[in-house]
């Protein structure tokens, strides 16, 4: 099968939903994934694995139990694993969002919230 | 120590030389790289590696034995392991990449070249 390129902002036009990743690509074990957020998320950790945000569209407000970072397009941030984490979008704007992870990291780590997407989508 | 956000721009500033890939990030096994290229570089294959292309600027011709992509920012590409690839700049322009690998990958795979660096820094 031919090996085919992704463009980004073609698969943002796919979905509307906030805070639910929709997978885009798979290598060395890990996902490659896009979201669309909006507002605040949770604060959570993950136990086993360190994840990767990288902004496309917008700005967030990455909150840490240490320091706070706010990222805007061309930046991203990794938080490790075991480090509490809870991103916002600043002044209420929806933010896409691209995401490495490793694929068995769930959603929100130890934590189930109404927010929780169990069962991510590829698109 | 306090978790940082990196810039990309930012650190394409700090370094000139085409094909040298500088590390920017680290999860889980994997390197998060980025690169100036320009022209062409060399048919290679990575046994045990999955190595991902996400443009940055300027357009990358991703040529493979079955088909070849041309990529512009915001796409990127997923060589899977075993994939004999080579990567040539469009109109002979600076291209800037953002590559996902694994911390272990040989830079041209099985082969040594003129053009392999072994030895890959932090920026």
């Amino acid at each position: 099968m031919d090996i085919r390129k992704v463009n980004i902002n073609e698969k943002f036009k796919l979905f509307d939903a906030h805070w639910t990743p929709k997978l885009v690509g798979e290598l060395n074990g890990q996902y490659v994934k896009l979201a669309k957020v909006k507002g605040e998320f949770v604060w959570h950790s993950h136990a086993n694995e360190d994840e990767m945000f990288l902004i496309i569209k917008g700005q967030i407000r990455m909150e840490m139990r240490d320091n706070v970072e706010v990222l805007g397009p061309g930046e991203f941030i990794i938080i490790p694993r075991g480090v509490e984490h809870n991103p916002k979008t600043v002044d209420d704007q929806e933010v896409w969002l691209m995401l490495f992870e490793p694929k068995d990291t769930a959603h929100t780590g130890e934590v189930q919230h109404e927010k929780t997407v169990n069962d991510q989508q590829w698109i």
